[in-house]
């Protein structure tokens, strides 16, 4: 922990790993298949990234870990020498594949490319995270539905309970860290013994899953608020799949330290554009002979070279230039509203900030 | 003209425009709606790519030759300084547009896009070309198809004649080269009559124009042939929508100095790259492992950074970043096939170099 705010739990805190030391809050662009869409790894460097996100369940069922593992390690086989997580490919058994059974043991099911039938559980998932070497991996868990009864979310926590502590049996690699996530649903005595369960394991850090799964923003601030009080408060703490630009200042603002989201990168190929002043249609007539950069204010390499009239020419040829123009803007203006973040936490003025990017936000972009 | 090849036509000599200046034989990738696909103009510098092209036709109906003026001309809406050729418009009106008539006034059309009704004829041309501001613009021709009867390009030979009169008269950007389109099929006389009619102009550079268009590799290098006899030695000689690298190789031999074609652009979208060694295609599954780079004597920025491997999985997994690495590396090859045949020009061992490269491309790629 650097600093942490007198009037919120907001904090600036550094997290190091073998691919190098990065400062929370944190935004980690998410490259699912080993790949951040439509950019390369020069450009995340060139946006600021520090650390990226890549899928246990999408890597696994293509190319394969052991293929990674031959071929290096993640790192080298996407040729990103920075920071990396992995999430445990829970979320994605359970949102992306034909579900068969879940059991103690953990989780069949088949693949959403061709069918083909596969089984995860805890030691699994710890395996292929091994082999593709991320820094940070993430324990097993079952994700919850969203709503789900009371006695299906106790059992869900109590699965993950058990999945998380062969998480910790089965991790060998020493520099890689391991974050536990803590599920509970939106009822608050769940999240409460999920925590407690987990902060007993003594991960590395701890998420908050299962949330951005449907529910409305206050239930969400309210459950990572009640949460966040049962995490040690040395240890970062992560909020998954979080999510637009209000959204991350929210929970910066009640101690988040890192975030993921495919936001910013999917906005970016469907020509949604992210500026202090609000979203921007780029396919939007007005835009034709605009000579403007997208937001006057970023300096990004979009910004620097690009017109708003070109990039809505692009996007309406369907130009594949457009996409990654347009996520390397989107991906440098999530990156350096942490900066600024950051920055205002440092210098103690983060709710002065807050209530400033709210002003700006409510203005049309002209 | 810098030099010519002792044992054959080929020859090297150099072009300078307002955006820099350039040594042939050159080869200019297709930018056909202001991007080179899947690639930045920064991409283009780094493979060594000395001049683009874009299509009229195109920019004409989008985003607008009067929107691309106002924001400043094409070099500056596509972020791209160097030399630019546009061509005059014609080839697209008759292949791609539903056509409605042409008369000696010009050709109305339909556009491919929406529908709505257009009119160029070589004024419009013209008009269009001076407000893209490109460094070389072409005459408006009628490119014949294939095969046509004798006495139907026997018209279209007198009608491009007309209407490269008309063009001439009507240039007034002095910066702008403007270049005459050779056309008359495959029959002898009728290319000589062309050829005679439009070096009577005077144009600062002559095209082959109505080839690649069907036509067997013979026929097309009888035409060449036949035709740069009538052509000035000291003017540039383009064949346009020209081709593999061994119809490059054939054509230099004979004489041609400029070349465009969608090949490694399209051939890379479809995962076909180019090596030495001849075609590799990406998405075979001897892949899936393959540590080395497309062509391990390569040096473009794919090659020095990214497996076979990892195209591979980009190319399977439908990433957006595989069209862009693969882009990278196939226009590579291009231009430094073309800085080797030049080279070996220089040093008068191009047929040595032409026996070499078929020796090579004849090994199967491993």
């Amino acid at each position: 922990m650097i600093h942490k705010s007198q009037s919120c739990n907001a904090r600036v805190g550094k997290i190091e790993t073998v691919h190098g030391c990065f400062d929370t809050p944190v935004f980690m662009p998410v490259g699912t298949q080993g790949s951040v869409k439509a950019v390369s790894p020069d450009d995340l460097l060139e946006a600021d990234v520090k650390i990226i996100l890549a899928n246990t369940y999408h890597l696994y069922l293509r190319p394969g870990h052991k293929v990674i593992k031959k071929l290096g390690g993640l790192h080298r086989f996407m040729n990103w020498y920075g920071p990396i997580l992995t999430d445990s490919g829970g979320f994605q058994v359970y949102s992306l594949s034909r579900l068969r059974s879940i059991s103690e043991k953990g989780v069949t099911f088949q693949s959403h490319i061709d069918g083909s039938k596969h089984f995860i559980g805890p030691e699994e998932s710890m395996e292929i995270q091994k082999a593709l070497g991320a820094d940070i991996v993430m324990a097993f868990d079952e994700c919850a539905p969203f709503p789900a009864d009371y006695e299906y979310v106790l059992n869900s926590v109590k699965l993950t309970t058990l999945w998380s502590r062969r998480c910790i049996e089965n991790k060998t690699n020493d520099h890689q860290a391991l974050f536990g996530i803590v599920q509970g649903g939106m009822y608050s005595d769940l999240r409460e013994m999920s925590a407690k369960d987990l902060v007993a394991m003594n991960f590395d850090g701890y998420a908050l899953g299962g949330l951005s799964v449907g529910e409305d923003t206050e239930t969400r601030l309210r459950v990572i608020n009640e949460t966040k009080d049962f995490l040690p408060y040395h240890k970062p703490v992560y909020l998954m799949g979080v999510g637009t630009p209000a959204d991350l200042i929210e929970a910066v603002m009640l101690g988040v330290d890192m975030f993921d989201c495919v936001m910013p990168t999917r906005n970016a190929r469907n020509g949604t554009l992210f500026t202090r002043k609000g979203k921007l249609t780029i396919k939007n007539s007005r835009y034709i002979d605009d000579k403007r950069p997208i937001d006057e204010s970023c300096r990004c390499y979009t910004c620097s070279n690009y017109s708003r009239a070109y990039l809505r020419h692009l996007f309406m040829a369907k130009e594949i230039l457009a996409y990654r123009l347009n996520t390397i803007h989107n991906i440098y203006y999530y990156t350096h509203l942490m900066d600024e973040i950051r920055q205002s936490i440092l210098e103690d003025n983060f709710a002065d900030y807050r209530k400033k990017f709210y002003e700006l936000q409510n203005k049309e972009v002209s």
